[in-house]
């Protein structure tokens, strides 16, 4: 399987692993840059993440135009975040736009900003800002529509990992596609600790800057304790075959069959 | 198959949806105005929407009553909900009521409005009264249980969207069967954002006036967006072999086969 | 099958329901009255309600011995909630013992007593005791092991429907089966609905007490209404085959099978 | 079946109870001191408890080293939680390490001190430390990842049973492996019945000190009450067929094989 193939066959677990996670559901979308072209990348088209197959990918073109001038398939209405955040940050490699749920009362609020509270959260970096498309384009239907949308969200988003979109998701941005995923999946927990802590009183403790940085130091997409996860939520999605380890270095484990493939449970 | 025929295939779906996305349980319904006779609705008998199949379609006078005089089978008590908006509200085609329990909270108080704060919750619209039967009724069973009551809720819905019923539960009315099921999806997922965004503090954003036209005019029941949530629930609820696009226009793509364990392909 | 088969038929469907709907877990249990000895109850021996069959049932006196004096299995250690109960409420033909989460907060605490705010929580009546072992035995393990302690319970209960156990859970009593089913399976609803109206601000306002009359004038065990959702949870549960109607009345309709067993949800 | 072999038996049933109980998912871990040799433990291989068979247990010493210098797995990165409370408290011979999300915030601030509410809780003691590990060793990646941090986490743990870590999750302690299961089980429940207390107002009545020690005196790993539950979790793990008895006194009666489709059957 040739590097190209084997980021596909990535992108499509990660296409189920979000939506096994309740971070996707019939809305949401995940993207890959072009490995050797980086004016281009892959998203599925307009389909529930749950359904994506490696049939389903389509390559654009950073303005959200397919590659492919037949492409006769509907593709997703908001190409555009991704197009976007791919052309303003050479560093991104992939991308994340989701509604989960118990991020979008930070977005709705600035009583609560958000922040990473508990370790995994880390990856969502110190700062969190929140984009909220009226400020440019007022009244709008709230998606990000075209290639002016997509880029002043860009700008909103900065350097920072995560952008929180008013009354409407975030969109998540790392330099690999599992480690978009982890944030992803792991920002909605985030959420749930740091709503809690928020009534129990006292003042909450936050990761500091310090302990961000030593995490972001000590994870690479491969190391042992990052993709544990990922194989391991593969296989809760039911895709645990299609996963591999193309990385240098150790020998993938053969990693032992799930005998439940239970799905991830949403807690309120 | 007739349009008659695939509107009541389509409610069919709409139970099954309604049912696997927690909005009805035992309880619970959802109804369509005859195409053909505005006088006239169809409702399933008295069974849990979960196993609602096409001989399970009762069809019913404004006033509740079966059109055909040697109907046996039980009927919902409170088909009067249904009869009472159909007859206050010439261009609602379908009706829903359920006890979907997030949204309960908000008929119980009015120390926070109902209204919009997430892009999918636009449809509920600006407006979301409050009825309570015990204003004009006094103490009854809570149940919309005759004609009269039913044309009182439908005077307090007035020309909303959507009512909430004070210790019961809402009504959603649409003028389409998709619109009112994608409607009441959304209007608990809503109320959560809503509820928590309470208690983060700060000052919320609700959606505009606007944002909520800008969104009406934006959607039709089978633009790619909605018709993919639509096909995506019905395809979790276990009745995707159910949806057809009978619309003009373009022709429907042939959706993936929704298997939990599908596997990806790899792209060639 | 005779009447007394007939309800440890339905005393089995009725471990099952509560399993399923997560009011039970590996603790909890339910008990009938035998309707020809009043001076005896049925009770499963100790197992996890989920596993219960026909031949796990065990008859007692009210003083908690079983009838069988060679009976070996090892009973619930708190079948004395049962016997007090079932002493002290000669119209009590039915109680439910569980530690079902989302009431426990409100034994915890006077701040908020537990009160019907909507209608399918109006069978627990308007007023809900708490019970503190403490105040009587000091401290204990909490359990309620012997008689003096389930007559002390059942006082404290009185004429009341359901009263909670601080720190532990609740005791429901009723004169059916059926009906302390249903009160066991909307309690917890009622309190989640309750506890979130108090985030919301503004009043609360709950069932009135002729409201509360009204549904129980108007709700027998076999009305259609109430025995829509008994036949649908014990489908649910997978025991929709053991669910019959020996009431005189209209002849059951044949249940249309379920097309998913899916499990009640646990909602936060 | 030597008691070494059950012990590991064990261990397996323990890592699926507390995956399927959602405890642990990717992250989290359990282990057992070696009953002959108090400087040796059993730990899994880093894997998702979920997968774990005998095949993945790996026998450790205190400070965290395999015994089988020829051990080529990858061993969990914060196995030195375990090394570091097996070493500090003699008489602890089962640990776990869980990032259970509702026991998060309790971590986070000091508003709300955890403490037992409910019954089942009593086993989380009278008094829950919270390590921070930013105390001693300023900004760090927040894992327990060398024997210096593993023995700072048991100081402050001390004679407590669990130990909350600031923005991480817990780590648990207990005489036996049934134990510190049940323990791990219900530390989240207890959390979330506290934090719901909380917004109910009104003051909150925690478990006495008697009451924690009368329920610690009332249970052992294999009275009918605690066996109970381990046997219905390990039986909703899928693990049912692995439990045994192996410990005097009454002989385990038959447990009802669990099916979710069991039907009752009519008594005779």
């Amino acid at each position: 399987m040739s590097a190209l193939d084997n980021l596909l066959n990535d992108l499509v677990i990660a296409n189920r692993i979000l939506a096994n996670e309740d971070v996707v559901d019939a809305y949401g979308h995940v993207s890959v840059r072009h490995p050797d072209k980086p004016d281009h990348f892959f998203l599925a088209r307009s389909l529930a993440p749950e359904f994506i197959t490696g049939d389903d990918l389509i390559e654009f073109t950073l303005d959200g135009k397919p590659v492919d001038k037949n492409e006769k398939r509907a593709p997703y209405l908001e190409r555009f975040i991704h197009g976007g955040i791919f052309e303003a940050r050479p560093d991104v490699m992939a991308v994340v736009h989701a509604h989960a749920e118990d991020i979008l009362p930070f977005g709705l609020t600035n009583g609560t900003p958000m922040r990473p509270v508990i370790h995994s959260g880390s990856f969502i970096g110190s700062h969190v800002p929140v984009w909220d498309i009226a400020d440019k384009f007022g009244d709008t239907n709230l998606l990000v529509a075209n290639v002016e949308q997509g880029q002043d969200l860009a700008k909103c988003l900065g350097s920072a990992n995560i952008a929180l979109m008013r009354g409407h998701g975030f969109a998540a941005a790392a330099r690999s596609l599992i480690e978009v995923v982890r944030m992803s999946v792991y920002l909605p927990r985030n959420a749930r600790a740091l709503w809690r802590a928020t009534q129990l009183g006292g003042e909450i403790k936050y990761l500091s800057q310090g302990e961000i940085d030593a995490r972001n130091r000590g994870y690479s997409p491969y190391s042992v304790e990052t993709w544990r996860a990922w194989h391991y939520w593969a296989t809760k999605a039911g895709v645990g075959k299609l996963v591999t380890r193309p990385d240098k270095g150790k020998a993938a484990a053969k990693p032992t069959k799930p005998t439940k493939k239970a799905k991830g449970k949403r807690r309120k």
